[in-house]
């Protein structure tokens, strides 16, 4: 059976781990984790999804089912002989920074993301911090992509900068925290951070700011979302993940591409500005447990709802 | 000659200073401080000011000259025998939290307001950071307050824990800052923080988050207000401070009071939260100089157009 692309479905391409994570409010072992899977569970509420990563022989086949009941594809995750990913880390009482305890990429470490031919044809692409020679090679073989975002991390700023630097040139939004900002641009100060970035090539620029929420630096101008303050934060962990995958997935919902920032610039600001609200709703109930057990048992009236709280607090 | 206050005129009781401070752009010697020279120069942007504080004889007069040309009545400024109030501070990189060095309370010590007759009569009251006790003492003296603001410290929370309360229990509206809230309600968590303070008195909490705003707590919700990014942080000193001054002259200058909280609530929302805005925008100018020189050199055009600016960084 050959698949075809919904029009509007993401292709992401990242982790796939097993997280083990003590945080101030327990402890969690071996459980789901990596960017791609954050990701692409957030954005499923949205619009479909489709896989790339791998993952070892001890990955239990639920978790790939579980995945496939979300209108995620799963075609694209290559099992391997070997152990899955898997990480390590901790959170103290501030609950803002991992400690990384371990880090065992096993199968990972030799990931060559393969695109099928369905996965060549997606129009909306995420492309979760990974080596930014394979996001290339990723790219490399997308036929015709209509947005690209893209994540990074210290590790590859500092590590392949330059490399770092040719994805970015192919990217339309990029999305980073603040040190990782800082680090990219040479500059403190966030705001000339973000103007220094977008010359490297995103238009669309989105510094991530954990429980402070996030900001948005496109050719329109600045937008400043907040968290939505939860009572109670049990695991931050996935939290930049699954605001891009609310994000990408509200936009690819909209229809919402690249071509809309020359077309209809005021719509497609509308629209990232939403996005970004999205994205931090979405993270805002994935730090409430541990792995995707809060996005698990999600569900839409309370996604709506909480969207609603969050427009409520900006407004004048 | 007797003063009658403005019915919108504000009162204003806090610490007159010398502050030498040491921040990553420079060094600035014995300038002019004090948390209420910074709340009255933002206030007086708004609305007149009448200051009750004390000086020694080392006090420029040229400084008192300069803050009666700006509808700052000083006529409630004791100035004695000694020195004045000198705090030495220094700021690292990341310009988030002062490092006090040394300070010199000299005559500020035995600081005692006491309220002339104009004094009295005024609507508008804030009680900037001064000991607990002398905040009701304050309040004792003034005849009919409409609206009550107070700020405080850790020093105080953790030092006069019962008189504090007391005062609480007379304010209408409390600022803190996120460490300061955790303290006084024994509670890490913001969201349930503010809720615990609400309890103990003020119904309006606005908590400060430096770099990232404000949040406001009411009867009606909350709301979240970013700090205007400023490209240049030259010295935060005074920023909590001039906050307080423009949210508490917007709010005068509107004629808001308590009343308004029951007579019309959702026109009391609305000003609240323009005001924790006007309160951002003031404090993003304090901090781009040292001591008051940025807030010296402001006109309201440009208080105007951030004012705008920080609305556009929010509007979805």
């Amino acid at each position: 059976m050959k698949i075809h692309p919904h029009p509007v479905s993401i292709l992401a391409v990242g982790s796939m781990a097993f997280d083990t994570v003590q945080t101030p409010s327990g402890k969690a072992d071996a459980v789901l984790g990596g960017s791609v899977n954050y990701f692409s569970v957030a954005a499923s509420f949205y619009a479909p999804v489709q896989v790339v990563g791998v993952v070892g022989e001890d990955f239990p086949k639920t978790h790939l089912s579980w995945l496939s009941e979300r209108k995620i594809d799963v075609t694209g995750v290559q099992v391997v002989r070997g152990k899955t990913f898997h990480w390590v880390g901790s959170y103290d009482q501030n609950l803002s920074e991992a400690k990384t305890l371990s880090t065992a990429l096993n199968v990972f470490e030799h990931f060559d993301p393969r695109l099928g031919e369905s996965h060549r044809k997606s129009h909306y692409v995420f492309l979760a911090n990974i080596d930014p020679v394979l996001q290339q090679s990723v790219l490399d073989q997308v036929e015709s992509p209509k947005l690209v975002a893209c994540d990074s991390m210290n590790f590859w700023i500092a590590g392949k900068p330059e490399e770092l630097k040719r994805t970015l040139k192919r990217v339309d939004i990029l999305s980073v925290n603040e040190v990782e900002a800082q680090l990219l641009s040479g500059h403190r100060n966030i705001i000339k951070a973000a103007e220094l970035i977008r010359a490297m090539g995103p238009a669309v620029v989105i510094i991530k700011r954990g429980e402070y929420g996030a900001m948005l630096f496109t050719p329109a101008g600045t937008f400043i979302a907040p968290a939505f303050p939860v009572q109670s934060v049990v695991d931050p962990t996935g939290a930049g993940d699954s605001f891009a995958g609310a994000f990408m997935g509200f936009l690819a919902e909209a229809g919402a591409d690249r071509k809309m920032a020359d077309e209809s610039p005021h719509e497609w600001e509308r629209l990232l500005r939403r996005a970004v609200l999205a994205g931090c709703v979405m993270a805002s109930f994935t730090v409430e447990d541990f792995s995707l057990h809060r996005l698990m048992r999600l569900e839409s009236d309370e996604l709506v709802a909480r969207q609603h709280a969050l427009i409520s607090m900006i407004t004048i």
